[in-house]
């Protein structure tokens, strides 16, 4: 038994999740608890390493075959000191979170980003295995993301890159306000938020269209009608569509990965979204960047954050 | 003198230039001589084995000292092979250059494309020193780029990263065919046959300008124009500085770089053209992508080329 393992700790505001994986990235067992956040960082921290002790207690795995600890949470991160900024949904601060993790566990321990560490896990052991170099995106409330070269999470200057919801895509005739202080950024229109916004739009302006009847529409929502052939909502998921395919054909020539990966809640819209974004990249990309390049679904789904965390010590 | 130099080759359409670097990029020695490319491949190997003998028989330094030989050249290559499929300017196809140059040398070499070989000279020896990330613009009769990540040439899954001259970035409604198929690349807009072709559009549209009284416009003339005051010169200028800002928005976010180095002749505008880029890269790039990052012109002009095909076996 001398083969090693990573675990990989979900740090959510409700639920810490920890996993184990081998090191080909293949999740062998998982395990969780509360995250109690309101309890402060310190019993946080503890938390995460009895969790992290209570999953290979009861696993088949000895302590000692653990190479590495690797957590994921949203949050203003130091990456390389491994160094909680600021974390707006555990309302922590200036936490030292690898220091604090190595001293209770006594193995080496690295933290990144939730969007980073999925784009990991995906790429790791996921839909980019074998994949050298991806692009993964993560289509929810915002839109995340991550860029893969050499196997390996590429974070850029400042940590910022991967931040694909805020690439300035939308023209300045249509585009409106971001959250992060600029406008006409990606998640303007492609995350949930957008596609809500545009629905939300379309009814009050009087658009002849199902979602009328819906009190709150929501993403999922937009997609059923567009399946159901609702004009209205198809126009808005192509137009969702379209800013992600050309995000992508710009990307194609400035990373050229091999692999696009859509993941998050609303990329399980499937085809209805798929089919128009490979139309649009195919449209607005040179042909030498599209060549052997596809655009598919994420394959991890929640455990995408699990595994990309275990993987950060070894990747 | 056991310090290692490196020679670099650029090989141009009608002019072979070398130079010697030393292990900090720093220009030692040049010479150059015609290419005669008509006489062929084989004879044009020959006259680059040449040259390098000759420089570094006319320099202070001893044949045992070269660590490595690179070449830079417009084309399509196979970078890894060192192997050119084919050279447009050159005519010369399925010439296995590293293999051939080796075998006169007896040293290692390497060889790579004249825009990411210009990126490598200004990251190692040029604006971009001592910065490990950075992205360069060369704007000249089309729009080049190279994505320096961890000090080294990036070139992606087909080779195709730091094509930044083929991001889509231009609307639809304003878009224009592209040479590579596509339409709405950058290169339509802010290159110099960009610049012109907007200049002469607004000349025969009647504009008042004072490019009306130039029989063939050049970029220089637009740039001219602009710093006397003409305000149809401007506009042009600020459109094409417009989508470089807009681009270096987009690229902050995939790849956050901490350097943009622009080089080219276009780039000899000065301020003019400057300027209005770091406005609009201000303006749509969010807060923590731009923190640090600055975009600056390049400093070895014509020397880029020499300088980074020396430092391709070193990085």
């Amino acid at each position: 038994m001398s083969e090693k393992i990573y675990v990989g700790v979900d740090l959510g505001g409700t639920t810490i999740k920890v996993g184990i994986c081998d090191a080909e990235g293949n999740l062998k067992q998982t395990y969780e608890g509360p995250t109690k956040a309101e309890e402060g960082a310190e019993a946080g921290m503890e938390r995460i390493a009895q969790y992290v002790r209570t999953i290979v207690e009861q696993s088949p795995y000895e302590w000692e075959q653990v190479a590495g600890v690797g957590a994921g949470m949203a949050g203003f991160l130091d990456i390389p000191k491994g160094f909680i900024k600021f974390s707006n949904n555990l309302d922590w601060h200036n936490v030292p979170a690898k220091e604090i993790l190595e001293a209770k566990l006594g193995v080496p321990v690295a933290i990144n980003n939730d969007a980073n560490v999925a784009a990991l896990g995906e790429a790791w052991g996921g839909a980019g295995r074998g994949y050298a170099n991806c692009v993964c995106y993560t289509l929810g409330t915002g839109v995340g993301g991550g860029i893969i070269i050499n196997g390996k999470v590429y974070e850029g200057f400042g940590g910022m890159a991967g931040e694909l919801g805020h690439m300035a895509i939308v023209p300045d005739l249509e585009a409106i306000n971001c959250n992060c202080g600029q406008k006409g950024c990606l998640e303007t229109v492609s995350s949930a938020t957008g596609i809500v916004r545009m629905a939300k739009d379309a009814v009050e302006r009087g658009d002849r269209t199902s979602l009328a009847l819906i009190e709150k529409i929501t993403a999922k929502d937009v997609f059923d009608a567009g399946k159901a052939g609702d004009e209205v909502a198809l126009r808005i998921i192509n137009r969702a569509a379209y800013y992600l395919g050309r995000s992508m054909a710009s990307i194609a020539v400035v990373v050229n990965p091999q692999r696009f990966i859509i993941g998050g809640g609303v990329s399980k819209a499937g085809d209805i979204l798929f089919e128009p974004i490979r139309e649009i990249f195919k449209k607005y990309t040179p042909e030498h960047a599209q060549t052997g390049v596809d655009i598919v679904p994420a394959s991890l789904g929640n455990d995408a954050g699990v595994v990309g965390a275990a993987g950060l010590t070894l990747r």
